[in-house]
């Protein structure tokens, strides 16, 4: 018996922005959360203030990352943010918990509280605030919209998806910075020009290739232990680039086919959004299929340790699909 | 902008079994999980268990609970199994860390690991070694199907529901009892019955009686604090019982109007199961407004502790779902 089911809208857009596959609505606006936190991370790095700073692939793959709060993650934010002078208490990402468990647990057993170190965007803010100092900005208040950190992002964002951004809706993510609603299409295609930045500027060109190097050569801290873009993406280096969000979004890039993906669960679930990013990237037919079965078969192991079900793509998912071929 | 959102089927019935109300497909068999706790504690008190080891109502609404593992519930079910002669170690429920973020402080705090009791379904496993130890049957294995205790739930749910279940859809709980497929109008027919069981034999209407008494005077024991259900029924004892359950359903009943209620969002979310019962109990008309109204404007607060967003139904919902009238 299904006990539950997903719904949910993916593009899938060339480099030169043609939609090569559609399924469900990709034109309404969507929240990309962190996404796109790879493509943000453009201006750390175009800056210039990425390299003035001398940071490692450990820091851009931080700065794109939606990480555990493990101690490798959150010892290297707190070295790097000491590297510009300034410390924990300059991120205004807000504090939760790791998402870890295992250094949830150690917090609570020290009997430490969270900092803002652990939330899961701190290498993100963190990049933010680098690009602040090193262009003499103030930093205080760089999740505003209005403050040059976020005006460039949004440029940023405008330029990789050919969007006009002006009419689009605005709204607050769980760090504190603007979301702006894109439609699937535009994530997509943004993220197929990270992957090939054909017909980019030059700077731009290699801040997306220093990116994806970032990401491949540390995938570990893109997310964590046994997550799906850090498995894969150890997996698969120099062949996928992947980046979830919250609400049930996913982006892919495919470099060797030259292909951008975006996804999103209508309602907004993780479990879902997985397990449709790894079906999608079968159906692609690109990568092994070794690397993505773990993920097309999520266990559901109840209280008492039982497997009692399991997330699977819907049996007729790619026949019954409403799909369409640019 | 709307971000995500959830769609889902509500059945609402009489306890003659006519369905009032119907809103998506509620002939699909559906796991009610614990919203049907209250049923399943049926065979606890008309065996006579529950008078023979002199259960009070917090026992009796704690069997009927998905509790937060706050003190009062879990000391509570550690001094009712030291009443049976047996101990924590004698639940099958398997362990998990208390629900209630406090408690799950604390306990890692302290040092200590989460036990059976904190299991959020410990007072409806407490409530099935009662039965067990009360008729001389072995505890041991009492989650199995094939036990006397879950036989008897069988045949409970199957005279409530007025169904046939030697076909329906079999599977485990997260607790590790049987869970089995019900339609909606089924589930929501037994809750009727339960509020008001015309036609059915005095020691189940005395039990039926027994167990909304016990749920009214403890709401807090059935869920905790700030829940839905404990507030709900803080505010309106005797107008309305509710109980919810995982993979987002919920049950209702409004005794007055002699209907019960029995809803499931189709991707299982716990926030759209909420505002959509709040939604529903709306509807009928039978609650104060007042008491509803927090419940159908769920905030969304993000990391820093901003009120980005709000969950809440969709404003045409009453109009454009697809009702029936019965």
């Amino acid at each position: 018996m299904v006990e539950s089911f997903h719904r949910g809208a993916v593009a899938v857009v060339d480099a030169r922005g043609r939609c090569v596959h559609a399924w469900g609505d990709i034109e309404r606006p969507v929240y990309a959360r962190s996404a796109i936190k790879p493509l943000q991370a453009l201006a750390l790095v175009e800056t210039g203030a990425a390299d003035h700073f001398e940071l490692g692939d450990a820091e851009i793959a931080l700065a794109c990352a939606s990480h555990r709060g493990e101690t490798v993650h959150t010892e290297r934010v707190r070295r790097w943010l000491r590297r510009l002078g300034l410390s924990e208490a300059d991120l205004e990402c807000g504090v939760h918990p790791p998402r870890d468990p295992d250094a949830a647990a150690r917090l609570l057993r020290a009997g430490q509280a969270p900092s803002p170190v652990h939330n899961n965007c701190s290498g993100k803010h963190a990049g933010f605030l680098t690009t602040a100092v090193h262009l003499g900005e103030p930093t205080y208040g760089y999740v505003c919209a209005e403050h040059p950190v976020q005006q460039r992002v949004r440029a940023i964002l405008e330029s990789m998806s050919g969007t006009a951004l002006v009419d689009a809706p605005l709204g607050v993510d769980g760090c504190g910075i603007p979301v702006v609603g894109l439609s699937l299409r535009a994530s997509a295609f943004a993220m197929a020009r990270l992957g090939n930045p054909v017909g980019l500027a030059a700077t731009r060109r290699r801040a997306a290739e220093r990116i994806r190097h970032a990401m491949w050569a540390q995938p570990h801290m893109v997310a964590g232990t046994n997550r799906l873009c850090t498995v894969l993406m150890q997996a698969l280096p120099g062949r996928v680039l992947l980046k979830t969000g919250a609400e049930g979004v996913y982006t892919a890039v495919l470099p060797e086919r030259e292909l951008g993906v975006a996804l999103k669960i209508d309602d907004g679930a993780g479990r879902a959004a997985a397990v449709a990013v790894a079906a999608v990237l079968r159906y692609l037919g690109q990568l092994p299929a070794s690397a993505l079965a773990a993920w097309l078969e999520l266990p559901n192991t109840n209280i008492r340790g039982a497997n009692v079900g399991v997330c699977r793509p819907a049996a007729t998912w790619s026949i019954t699909a409403p799909m369409r071929s640019a």
